[in-house]
């Protein structure tokens, strides 16, 4: 096995097979293609797959200044004018007035059930757009281009989208997949540095969860990623993208399974809440920090050893990804129950119990609800130390 | 078979049976369970079939009036207190306010996703309240319990929700399949008799679109399920729900044969729209205009035998629903050529090409672009001068 993995680490080539997945689900079945410079081609690509439907692109200032140019020119080249409609920077994007105000632009633009409707951002866009192709005419397509390292790999796969009310974030939205999601690692460039190791935190969730092979790819090759090496990022890419693929096949509607994706997260999320969503503590942080203390956790259970839990620990902070509260900047005043209370509130528990992602070894994660408080306690202390 | 249909209008324990249908879709199935009283036990049937999660109810007070109190009764006597959520009556409800507010009372009454929500009313409560549970927590369970003879025999079956907005109605919506559509045909006791009148044009359009045998027995005892008829009733949504299950099986997101539901809505929905929604015509009513204006047009073309079409105008006639244009009141100052023109703008049309469902024998719909705008002229201007 890691005659493969030296194989890719060394040989392109063969990384450069790695560039479409097929997403196979019970009644919608799409592609993800990942490809350097992929967005000069877009139009022809949708042509080709598509024919030439009514065309609209949603995307904000962040990314139009960078990138928009140049895909409205590869639909030009097919002799499709498609709409931009632009929607503002950030997380507040996500809500119930921009989801009317797109739907109203689309159907002022006589939007019909064969136009296609283009997620050109990161998550904010990508959930915001799903979710109004999701409901516009009772579903249109939609087409995910995903700019972000974090949604390239996470968000623009899974078929999951949704706005942000005032108790909380995405608590509104539909399961909702995509006829294409097209992802372009050269955008990448643009993407600022902190953006992009946030990012790489959800890379390395998929090799502690779901495939160890991966997870020494990264120890090896992880760097590369970072720098902007195109084929390390088209295979880290490629690879986080099958994993969830494989989960969200056998678990399109987060019955069970699907909730492994979730490693990392219910302490992560409890730390978003705290922070306030004000840019102090991006979601990949957020994770990264959450993935210690659940390695932490499964270890002081006695269902990770000590050397496993070590040996992930140490590739998380030798990148360079937070791994403790202590690191978080801004005025937080922090304390464990209130995280624990966060916890308790989040929309996955079922009557206050919670239930905790864990890892039994690099690439094993399960479930399970059988935890202590006073565990769960003692980890975050040691967080909030920064001993961990 | 005119034996067994007799037999059904004579003998009540063979409809007695009717009273249960399953629905097999791809990814959910439900039961339809149609029965007089039902409501008084519907907190029995739903413990039993659900356990106890916790109970939302939406209704208007058009319903709540008469049937909120026993409905809440049935809950009590298992020991659950569902919270109502009553909006105003009306179609000016299915609209993006009260979707929000809808979830908004939702996720303030820490609604999970083991909650179940109950629409309890007509098709207004029924897309409405079906939306607001597809969208929240990416969707929470549904249960229908239609109380209008059109909602029970179309509207809560097939899974299509929505809301209104300023270019159109049901525009903004999503395919979700209810957990369980409970029909209760006591409550038609309170429904005014021009609504029953108008929800039976859609039971007359069943026999008409896929079965003759089905017309038959309406022939014979249509007046019975206007008078009250309990076991006709019953057999007449039963049927109604059965042909549309069958239809909708066979085509759960409408990409072809599910069009054929739409048989007389292509000429109803124009003379809707023109109407302005202000309650001079109801939608049964056009759609009982809209079916005798298809009938002319298919027998025009020489697709129906002038036998077949005289004796299905002849039944919607004689049971008291009205047949043209001319018959609606109301200061609407009709043209065939604005009624073409809103067919042109329906959200089914492609290209602005109008696509008809015609019958060419009682029993078989089929779907057809091939209309030469002429002939739709000529039909139109028939119904307005009160010839049909």
């Amino acid at each position: 096995m890691f005659g493969r993995l030296l194989l890719l680490e060394t040989v392109g080539v063969v990384v450069n097979e790695h560039n479409k997945l097929r997403i196979n689900l019970k009644e919608n079945s799409y592609d993800i293609i990942i490809e350097h410079g992929l967005l000069s081609n877009l139009g022809a690509l949708i042509s080709e797959k598509f024919g030439k439907p009514k065309i609209f692109i949603v995307t904000d200032n962040n990314i139009s200044v960078h990138w928009l140019e140049q895909t409205i020119e590869s639909f030009s080249a097919q002799g499709v004018s498609p709409k931009v409609l632009e929607v503002p920077v950030g997380e507040s994007t996500k809500s119930f007035i921009n989801l009317e105000k797109i739907i109203d632009q689309l159907l002022e633009s006589k939007v019909d059930r064969n136009s296609l409707l283009i997620a050109l951002g990161g998550g904010v866009i990508g959930d915001l757009t799903g979710f109004a192709g999701a409901v516009t005419l009772r579903g249109i397509k939609v087409i995910q281009v995903p700019t972000t390292l974090l949604s390239q790999v996470d968000s623009s796969v899974g078929g999951k989208t949704g706005i942000n009310v005032r108790q909380g974030k995405n608590l509104v939205g539909s399961f909702y997949q995509p006829s294409l999601v097209a992802v372009d690692t050269q955008v990448l460039k643009t993407l600022p540095q902190r953006q992009l190791f946030a990012g790489y935190a959800e890379v390395v969730k998929y090799g502690l969860i779901k495939d160890c092979s991966f997870f020494e790819w990264l120890e090896l090759n992880g760097k590369k990623v970072l720098e902007g090496d195109k084929l390390a990022q088209q295979f880290a890419i490629f690879t986080s993208c099958r994993i969830k693929a494989e989960i969200v096949e056998a678990d399109e509607k987060e019955q069970n399974l699907r909730a492994i994706l979730n490693f990392g997260h219910t302490f992560g999320h409890a730390l978003e809440v705290e922070a306030g969503y004000d840019g102090n503590l991006l979601h990949g942080e957020a994770v990264s920090i959450g993935m210690v203390m659940a390695i932490e956790l499964s270890k002081n259970l006695g269902h990770l050893s000590g050397q496993d839990a070590g040996r992930a620990i140490e590739y998380i902070r030798s990148i360079g990804l937070p791994t403790n509260i202590n690191s978080i900047e801004g005025s937080t005043s922090w304390n464990p129950d209130g995280l624990i209370q966060h916890m308790q509130h989040d929309k996955k528990v079922s009557n206050g119990q919670l239930r905790f992602v864990l890892i039994k070894g690099i690439g094993e994660a399960y479930l399970t609800a059988d935890v202590e408080k006073k565990q769960v306690y003692n980890v975050i202390e040691k967080s909030l130390s920064g001993d961990l």
